[in-house]
């Protein structure tokens, strides 16, 4: 066990360094004053490097290489050597002078990328961009793969997952999706609630309710305001949220708090074990989206839900009291192809991935040049949407990833949507009264069964192994696209 | 230059670490959830641990050495030279096993002194406290000094200052004090105020718009709740203030907030190009506290001040609507023999101070036990005061400092009402129509006179040096005296 403890004392110190550089992240989102700016950029480069450093070390890989050695006698110390040599292996791949022309890169492009997306000029980004995929096709060389150098990128976010299991999931994601679009518009959509205006502070007394009834803990976590709304774990008892209000829409604050609680939950429900052990964080990205999408959309838009929830959406925003709790459920389920992804509905959503995956994997193959980014972006808008973006800045110029040069990451997200939708199928079998359960708002026992079959893993279980666990079977898109058949046929009346 | 060079990124990595450090620290304070504390003690360790080392490191003290010899060519890094060369030879006089069972002594000593505060128990506190001395006592020896081993202890929070200084001043500060008090007695003391609610967020707003009227800089800071008022700067550009509020009393928070505004101001005001130097903080413990206590005392508590100041308590506060300045002046200005330091006036509060000085370094130098603490805090109390304290509560148990190990820092709180007092005697003289802005609320003429006085210059001049190049003479008890007797007199009636 001594080489074990070594390591453990080892990537301890990284966790600590890590929670310090979680806090500051989340006080400059959300707390610091503008003139703090310059200071926490310097601040948390210190500690990303300081962690960094040790993450690559020598001194890491001997440790490595010597609870290796000698063997771990527990699925923890298993996965504990796995997710360490697997970091340390794939940042040791990079020399410190290519990571650092990354970060410079990439911190230029994203500054870039948003006077281009304000401009909507897609040529001012375009140099930027280049230079952003030439390196990461560079890291993904170095990082080394099989079949494509893609799987290199998205094995970040997806460990297990390859670009030749990706290619058929989303091929048939999206086949069944668009024949599924062209039946809904033979149905009848849903009417709009009435127009007005929600007062924020209601909004976040809602948002705020909304999580006590997931079961977040306010003990062990807090809300606060910030422009984009994300979860973070400062450290072990201490998972914040944040969120965004806006007045002419009490919804999309109220699903904002539940998908944020979704990822918080995961946090707060990992084993206190794990704790700074490097194995507190998801399964996998889309493990992690999984759970905010399980709350968000298979809870959160589905009809059980508002007949619980409508007596207190009225009692905070009485001009909804005279709408009914179909109404509701109806208005937060319309379908309707849109540009923008994170504004996207839950059938079209995934559409936006499968363009980005095909898009970002032949620019990362090489047979997509940059150049030709926003042509092939907008037809695909057609051929997947039927819809052509007016401009630059509702087509191509939409995301943040790629100009941080987050390529591979857009497949985690339509995987949540489908893991979701397996979770919930053997949720609905193994929580007795499921559903009644969501309809009385009881919805405590739902999160003690996510707790028990998904968060106190932590990062124990590999995303498919942890899927096979909890489901007896693997990734599929099946119970996803039996699940909106069946509630978008519903709410449209097919 | 090379060397210093090579010094000034060794002592910007630490000044990085302890910006997180900081950050840490008023988040604990201020927002984290109960359910952080212990991930956040662990992460706070970890942060002043790796910063201690860097501190205490071989390679520091080649720097430092390399940096001598190359020899410094500005006031600036002679400073730092000086500066980091004081932090380094005292840390390295404590072997890490010492420092490491003071951490742990002190860290139980803290919470035990919470619990025999709270029980007003003396006995329960008295055998860690008997250890917290010696382990002090012992450090100041490693350390070393020429007099007394309380010199080895003041040099931490008072640069150059001595016992043999201290002594003196503290004794005359005492005597006028007790002289002063004799004659008050004799006059009339002022009458209350209309008792009332004054509601916390009036109390907020006012705390709000008075560190405005200093020129506390928002966009560089930002006020939040605590339980213990305290100023903390985070990092350049970022010094944050926290207040406390009492439903019962308006004037408490408000001379909490120009305290605390009157810290941030110094650390507002420093040199940018001090940021990162370790030379950002102030000059000494005494000279930060003469900062806040110029605004809170001489400025806050001054006749002018409530000219200019009354109308705005009166809008936040309707109940005093019916008082004139007058009133609220000899209000806040009431004398009274009084058990708790913090809670005393500006008369009587040096004799708290002269008490602790006096005890303290006789436990120091070894000529009182610490069993004798309560009867001989009791009969100080008696002879500086006149009054006995009821229980060991509103006596010796009060304070947490020594219970910290921080044994030599009392004497700083004195020093600050002596700088502040000499200070105002300069700005009376060099500020055009000084009194007359304070009247008029014209108070940024005034703040940076102080910012070119004092606060630029961080930790670059010696408190002694700053004072003299202020004052154009050293510290005196004198201007301190005569503000009291003047202003005490017109108050009192004398």
């Amino acid at each position: 066990m001594a080489a074990l403890d070594e390591l453990k004392a080892y990537v301890r110190e990284i966790a600590e360094i890590s929670s310090a550089a979680a806090l500051a992240a989340w006080d400059q989102r959300t707390h610091m004053p503008p003139g703090g700016a310059e200071a926490r950029a310097k601040v948390a480069g210190k500690l990303e490097r300081l962690a960094f450093e040790r993450r690559v070390s020598d001194r890491m890989g001997e440790l490595l290489a010597a609870a290796e050695r000698e063997g771990a006698s527990s699925e923890v110390d298993e996965a504990l050597i796995r997710v360490w040599k697997r970091d340390h292996t794939r940042h040791r791949a990079i020399p410190p002078s290519l990571y650092q022309k990354f970060v410079e890169t990439t911190t230029r492009a994203e500054s870039v990328w948003e006077k281009a997306k304000a401009a909507s000029d897609f040529g001012l980004f375009r140099p930027y961009l280049a230079e952003v995929v030439d390196l990461v096709r560079e890291m993904a060389r170095l990082i080394g793969y099989t079949d494509s150098p893609y799987d290199a990128l998205v094995e970040e976010y997806e460990p297990g997952m390859t670009t030749s299991a990706l290619r058929p999931l989303l091929g048939e994601l999206r086949r069944e999706l668009v024949a599924f679009l062209e039946e809904l518009a033979r149905g009848t959509p849903p009417d709009k609630l009435p127009r007005g205006r929600f007062p924020l502070d209601a909004q976040r007394a809602l948002c705020r309710q909304a999580l006590g009834w997931i079961g977040y803990d306010f003990q062990a976590g807090r809300l606060d305001d910030s422009v984009h709304p994300f979860t973070i774990g400062v450290g072990p008892g201490d998972v914040r949220v944040t969120n965004r209000y806006q007045e002419s829409d009490p919804f999309s604050s109220l699903f904002g708090a539940l998908h944020e609680g979704g990822h918080a939950l995961y946090g707060q429900g990992v084993d206190p074990q794990l704790g700074w052990t490097g194995l507190s964080g998801g399964a996998s990205f889309g493990i992690h989206e999984s759970q905010s999408r399980f709350w968000e959309n298979q809870i959160g838009r589905s009809r059980p839900f508002w007949q619980f929830a409508h007596p207190h959406l009225a009692h905070h925003f009485p001009t909804l009291a005279s709408t009914d709790p179909d109404d509701v459920w109806r208005h937060v389920n319309r379908v309707r192809a849109s540009f923008i992804r994170v504004e996207a509905d839950e059938v079209t959503y995934n559409l936006h991935i499968c363009l980005r995956f095909k898009i970002e994997l032949d620019m990362i193959e090489g047979k997509l040049a940059v150049d030709e980014l926003p042509a092939r972006w907008n037809r695909a808008m057609e051929d997947y949407l039927g819809i052509t973006p007016p401009d630059d800045a509702h087509g191509v110029l939409q995301d943040v990833h790629w100009s941080a040069g987050m390529i591979g990451y857009f497949p985690s997200y339509a995987l949540g949507n489908l893991y979701a939708a397996q979770i919930t199928a053997v949720a609905e079998r193994e929580v007795p009264g499921f559903w009644d359960k969501v309809q009385t708002g009881d919805l405590l026992p739902i999160r003690e069964w996510l707790r028990e079959k998904v968060h106190r893993h932590g990062q124990v279980y590999l995303p498919d192994e942890l899927v096979k666990r909890i489901t007896g079977s693997g990734l599929s898109p099946d119970p996803f696209l039996r699940y909106v058949r069946a509630k978008y046929g519903e709410v449209y009346g097919l």
